[in-house]
């Protein structure tokens, strides 16, 4: 019998959240949109400003198993603001690998999240709260995962208010930004 | 004649920072929702680990005028991150005084936040690459400001790909950090 145990991503775990962030991505029928690099992952979550944060779920064997540790799926996220209610979290991605779901993994995930914020946040700038908001995004088609957001007690913004993403890059952005 | 300067927001800024934040609300017919505090606004944009940035936009009187500066409009923003593409940057309000509408004054900041974001991660991490995309989010109903933000080259990812937004919060969050 194998355990799941959700913990802090290390650098490296990189490799393994890339090939994650990269399934992920197929399952969404995006993967032409993946551009990032295990290196950028690395720069980017383990340097001295870090720009995200990452848990990963993973298995552990039993003795006598022969299968090592190995990551099933990831949850990572960063600190946003609402100029309505003040600092919340972004929960960028959450994903458990297709033979691993139906366990409660990535519950187990986003409540995790639900948890670190508060403590990433007190100690990180010594305050007595922290975020009150978690937000997230989810493809229209994804029903099961729309489903589980809704049965954890998430709102579907787009729905209840109207919101719509929008995004700027490429060459738009430079535009913008006139270069 | 009056002359628009767009500047970073200083702590000073916070109470009429505030009052354009509920004016942004009573706009979006969502002002209940608004409960952050200037001292909120202060400690979370102006301590040592900031968790937004803000541009204003402020109108200069010309001399012989009567009126003093006076803040017309805010662009409030903070980094994020997408495991696609890397570092980038969430424009999470942006406003402008109905009465100074039409004079190019929301472009402007939208502008300058994409000129802040290379500067500003330049500067915080030292890297010769600054934010691939800037993200927002706008009301379905909003028709104004979607056509400004189609017009400067967004793509509403609603529309093409079908994201929706998803938020935890109030009740709902806590279970879920299981407090």
């Amino acid at each position: 019998m194998a355990f799941v145990m959700i913990r802090e991503a290390k650098e490296g775990d990189c490799g393994n959240i890339l090939r994650l962030i990269r399934e992920l991505a197929e399952y969404e029928k995006l993967s032409d949109q993946v551009k990032i690099s295990e290196e950028a992952l690395r720069a980017d979550g383990f340097g001295e400003t870090p720009f995200y944060h990452c848990l990963v779920a993973e298995i552990l064997s039993a003795p006598g198993e022969p299968q090592g540790p190995c990551v099933v799926g990831y949850g990572l996220y960063y600190f946003s603001y609402s100029t309505w209610k003040g600092r919340n979290i972004y929960l960028e991605d959450i994903y458990v690998k297709p033979e691993y779901r139906g366990q409660g993994i990535g519950s187990k995930i986003i409540k995790k999240v639900a948890e670190e914020s508060e403590q990433c946040l007190l100690s990180q700038v010594a305050l007595d709260k922290g975020c009150s908001q978690l937000r997230l995004a989810v493809l229209d088609w994804n029903k099961r995962a729309m489903d589980l957001y809704k049965a954890l007690g998430a709102q579907d913004l787009t729905e209840a208010e109207g919101w719509h993403c929008f995004r700027f890059e490429g060459e738009a952005m430079r535009e913008l930004a006139g270069k």
